[in-house]
């Protein structure tokens, strides 16, 4: 075959995935927001359907002949066509190298642990759930060697999240991270003075909260032609195609101040998708490049930017217009509560401050199990051990602790130390964006075009064609640090509690 | 392949297929609702990638095999599955006598049509529109000829939207239906007096209309568990498949009348889906049978149940509750409004005496236009003479003429006489039903569920089982019969405007 015409084909065939890749992620997200609640079974068997039929294009004979192709060809392939093999072969050998019957049993030990896990905590039960976590950690070790012998199993799982990531790195950056937010936090429970919290939950009604979502997605400069709101327990965001992401956000009619910062989180996850780069289009570059990358983007608008003195204090009016009961607040006042830092006991409740906290007991603990030093019946031990030494909380029950998270049940190991990454990647970011735009003038003035402009010059656009590292390489012109991010804790927490 | 391996693989296959149609539907379903505005174009290739992999499955060598092995054992087929095999090799045979190339320009053509069309309605401009419908017109003969060139063209067309109807039987029908109608609107104009209807254009909320919504939707056992309401500007029913059917309304803030039968109309179109036959899931009998029948249903419940003195009268306290300006009303007036029967120009908002001789003109129009008795260049004219004839109206525009409705650029020739047909149907299933279940003192009280039972046991639970006429024969024992629908209207209106 001609190489034109190889990558015509090429092309052609990412369409195809690109277009299982929307009507699979439409039929989750209509699942969790429209669609009746018994027509979830059904759903079951389309998804199958279709991801089946997914699957078998990305590892049929035609994407082998085709990979083969154009890695003959290597050096005369464009720099995008090169990265889309490199991808698609990845995907490739991550699952094709697992034997057929192995990937079945563990998809049907995962659906089932699911459940398992669903009941086990709502009982707190960990006994009942060890045995899958246990089953569940075996075929991770087996696969990793499958996918990469070479490597420790651990880096092969963290890989899998944040594409260059190992635990050497992580470690490091942990550490750095341990080491000035345990004090911090030591430092302000020693204080012993926390903000007044109370006024964010009296009544407010969800109509009044609708409107403030609609009017903060606009503030985002999110573009309501290809990006809507919808309602769920827990917020997300899922990418259609560049051209169409749904965010979704939960009203509390006592904390609205929950949804206001989820929407923003959410629209931040929107924009990276919103502004990728129009030439990755229908190939498997169109998306962000990693989870750690993504959360980097919801994280900076939600807590850098939106938790920040200036937009706070761009918030307040139209808060106070909103909800009246907050007329006689200050900015200061807003600013201070939606920034208390507090040790408690579950991660998605956790504050800016704590955050990385409950991640690193997850990641000492993801690490240490892979490395078989410790097993699954030492969990909820180890689990109660690390929240009082880091957090200094007494975990009541495994409910509250080691079955909060659903991702173990879905196999999910190496996948939260890529949420404190984000973070940490975002102040690393700022204190780019900083030499070529005046940050904090635009939040004070509610003007976030330029900062969206900016991430989306040196960040968006690439969509998945960088790497996570390059990425920081290309918009902070040198490798991940994690200084800024803790300098930057220490300035706003030691400012906010008068450190 | 022994036989019940090829009926194994048989029913496999369908089930795939039955996953594509549920994500075909909802793509389309939730662009229609849902999906952010801008993401039109995107979820075009989306759904050209999925209808093409359901389209060469369905036309495949392996469905070819399939369809030849069971037919060579045609006589060793259950019922379920001998009909299975008729309705897959139907759809296979008006679709693969095509020449592809044929089809594909066709498919280009009307799709360009209906935006020209959508223009030209604008713009009051038939002549644009015009060259269009001629091509349509010649593609339309064309591909009647390649399935069947041994019938007539027009007789070929209905048969798609109503199997087995021909025009020697829709003629039978329309001229009965004209002989009752006819004079009977002549008689009510000449009559010159209208109940009154300005009350039902006072303003009311769309938040109570909401709410009237899902009062309504529960009064029709229209179980929430499967069937979900959205908003639309024409008001559907979708179906993803049995477990999980769309339905949606308009909500007019000065016509709140109209959204509370579009949502029993639909909702009649959804009890059909809901309470088919549970052996018929993911195979191609899973639906209602035709767009007669299914007319038929919505057309029940929105107007011999919803428009009858009864269901009125029982519906007025709940609308005095929502809606605190109709207090004053009486039952009669509420009764006499919602049945207000007068000729108007546009078919969507006919009353249900004058509907079906909106149909008329169009079946009229259609018939000579296949038998080439009249060319497309006429349309206009023999439109605004049927109008003439038929209702007694004078078209003003194209706009309100000949360019009103869609179905035409979409090359939809031989639906509209479905719609109708629904209506007479309808009115012989209340002939039979009244001999098991009294009817209208269920419609007093508001308990639909007797109502709803019969049809579920007489024709829902056949799913696409039974052909139409099949139907009407089953659940009536004996065949269509239009006098039951000219009697009905005949007394229902001749009591109201005292003829």
């Amino acid at each position: 075959m001609q190489l034109t015409e190889t990558i015509r084909r090429w092309k052609e065939i990412q369409r195809t995935l690109y277009s299982y890749r929307h009507a699979i992620a439409l039929l989750g997200t209509d699942g969790d927001t429209v669609a009746p609640r018994g027509g979830a079974a059904e759903r079951g068997l389309t998804l199958g359907t279709l991801t089946n039929a997914s699957y078998n294009i990305q590892t049929g004979a035609e994407m082998l002949a085709l990979m083969d192709e154009l890695s003959a060809h290597a050096a005369e392939l464009d720099r995008q066509t090169a990265r889309e093999l490199e991808v698609v072969r990845e995907n490739y050998e991550r699952v094709n190298r697992i034997p057929e019957k192995e990937y079945t049993d563990y998809t049907i030990l995962t659906n089932e642990a699911g459940d398992v896990w669903h009941d086990a905590k709502h009982d707190n039960d960990f006994a009942r759930f060890a045995p899958y976590l246990e089953k569940i950690v075996a075929y991770k070790k087996s696969f990793a060697a499958y996918y990469d012998d070479s490597r420790p199993v651990y880096d092969v799982l963290l890989d899998e999240y944040e594409t260059g990531l190992t635990a050497a790195v992580a470690d490091s950056y942990f550490d750095t991270v341990k080491a000035a937010v345990v004090p911090l936090v030591q430092a302000i429970k020693d204080k012993g003075a926390q903000p007044d919290t109370e006024f964010m939950h009296a009544e407010c009604p969800v109509e009044k909260q609708r409107e403030l979502s609609a009017w903060l997605m606009k503030v985002m400069t999110v573009d309501p032609r290809h990006c809507v709101l919808g309602e769920t327990e827990h917020p997300f965001t899922s990418e259609m195609n560049k051209d169409d992401v749904r965010i979704t956000t939960h009203y509390y009619p006592r904390d609205f101040i929950s949804s206001a910062f989820s929407v923003i989180h959410e629209s931040g996850h929107a924009l990276y998708e919103l502004n990728g780069g129009d030439e990755f289009r229908g190939t498997v570059l169109a998306c962000g490049t990693s989870m750690g990358i993504h959360e980097s983007q919801s994280r900076f608008y939600e807590n850098i930017i939106g938790r920040s003195r200036e937009f706070t204090a761009f918030l307040l009016p139209e808060l106070q217009r909103i909800f009246p009961p907050f007329a006689a607040l200050s900015a200061e006042q807003l600013y201070r509560a939606v920034n208390r830092a507090e040790p408690s006991l579950i991660r998605i409740e956790a504050d800016e401050l704590t955050y990385s906290l409950h991640i690193i007991v997850r990641y000492e603990i993801e690490k240490a199990l892979f490395a078989g030093d410790i097993t699954v019946a030492e969990l909820p031990a180890v689990w109660r051990e690390l929240y009082k030494k880091y957090l200094g909380v007494d975990v009541p029950d495994d409910t509250r602790g080691v079955l909060q998270d659903s991702h173990w049940g879905n196999g999910q190991f190496g996948y939260f130390p890529s949420y404190s990454l984000g973070s940490a990647y975002g102040a690393q970011m700022l204190n780019s964006m900083k030499k070529d735009v005046d940050v904090f003038a635009c939040a004070a003035k509610g003007e976030l075009a330029p900062i969206v402009k900016w991430l989306s010059d040196h960040i968006y656009c690439y969509s998945k064609l960088l790497k996570p590292a390059e990425v920081i390489m290309n918009c902070c012109g040198e490798p991940f640090e994690p200084k800024y991010y803790v300098d930057y804790l220490s300035n706003k927490f030691s400012d906010i509690y008068n450190l």
